[in-house]
């Protein structure tokens, strides 16, 4: 079995379900840190900051700094350096999402902005949704932090960033360009910071769709674990194939 | 050239079009009043009340009474009258849309609703799209007043009801039922008020997509004028046609 110099894990359904560590893996991360191997912590939530994001890892007992964690607000503070220079910015989004923008250089405005980002938002509303397409009318660019339609929660299903951007792309006819899993834009983050070669890494994950995409996007080895989302029986049915699949963590020798 | 013994009018694009009258279409709603020939005014707009749509046209100098007003609410309403006996209604939606569910008998509710209606909505918020999400996925049915994806005004094309929908419908992966224009429920709502069959009535409108389908779906004649959205162009790469197509309303003999 190939071994891998450096990993990125993916956090809800690998890590933790809810309020629950996920048998092994918290093992597993240990390892990881005793073998001085580098692993970052790559997620889609946009609304926390790298240290929220951190802090809320330690409760469960991993060892997570702020600056192991990339969320998709960093994809998407990376896409407007890179890409528009840093631009003026309408973000529709929480903390964590003005913090990285901001910390990209980016002027946040409701007044002509060269770019509309949105990620979720528990405060949306019409007003924001109407700034944003008055502006993409406009000509502004639209960038969406990530796609996915739902926010899995102890309440039940919630609307997730996708399910904004849906009436934001129905009220003006534009797709947006989106940073998060399984965009690539997210893995060029990870990987400026790990600097190290993408054929020693490996991308863990429990979900196909967004995780093992994600791997296979940027030309990464992928591990799939059957802990999430992803059944074996998805996996079999799927056109995606991950480099390897286990069933748990514990299974996977680093 | 077949007489029609009544009428049924869209507003915006075909009576006004923003602050200003159309040409012609004032001296044409004066002759329908003085020829004692019936006449309502069909428009999607769930927000106002009959009674304020009626205003508003009579500031225009238009002769109305709120009883000649059918809105896309008062279909909404409709359909949960007889579809489902006045259910308990989760609303989304300005004062017209409440008020026509509580004159249907509609409890309004956010607790265990059978039903959530979608209007537009100004004060449209994520815990909004939230509780009907969660009210969906339990089983509540989806209804929306209208599909309109843009509601034009004077600041430029704002999200309409559809895009507010869109997003609600990306969240929950179910299709709402339409009611308003094109659909044939706010023609039954017409059809109820006058009384009379359909095949004497004329639907008159300048959007080929709603108006013009409105009749067609209803099995009713139509005639497009060319005031408004549609336009000659347009007409003639459609595959949908009007039974009379004609400039202005002036040509139009009642």
């Amino acid at each position: 079995m190939k071994r891998y110099e450096g990993y990125l894990l993916d956090l809800d359904g690998t890590l933790y379900r809810g309020n629950e560590v996920i048998p092994g893996a918290l093992e597993f991360v240990n390892k990881l840190k005793d073998s001085g191997k580098p692993y970052l912590f790559l997620t889609n939530n946009s609304f926390r900051t790298p240290e929220e994001v951190a802090a809320k890892l330690r409760e469960f007992g991993y060892p997570a700094e702020a600056d192991q964690v990339v969320t998709s607000s960093m994809a998407a503070a990376h896409y407007l350096k890179e890409e528009m220079n840093s631009p003026r910015v309408y973000a529709i989004g929480g903390n964590g999402l003005r913090t990285a923008l901001k910390e990209a250089g980016c002027e946040l405005t409701d007044r002509k902005p060269e770019a509309v980002v949105v990620g979720i938002d528990l405060d949306f509303t019409y007003e924001k949704m109407k700034k944003a397409t008055l502006a993409i009318h406009e000509g502004a660019r639209f960038i969406g932090t990530n796609g996915d339609l739902n926010l899995p929660t102890e309440e039940g299903l919630l609307p997730g960033n996708g399910s904004i951007i849906a009436g934001i792309q129905a009220a003006t006819g534009v797709k947006p360009i989106f940073v998060g899993k399984p965009e690539s834009v997210i893995t060029e983050v990870a990987l400026d910071k790990l600097q190290m070669n993408r054929d020693k890494l490996l991308m863990i994950g429990d979900n196909l769709m967004t995780d093992i995409l994600t791997g296979v996007n940027a030309g990464m080895d992928t591990l799939l674990v059957y802990s999430g989302v992803t059944s074996p029986e998805d996996y079999e049915a799927a056109d995606i194939k991950a480099t390897h699949v286990i069933d748990d963590l514990r299974d996977w020798d680093i």
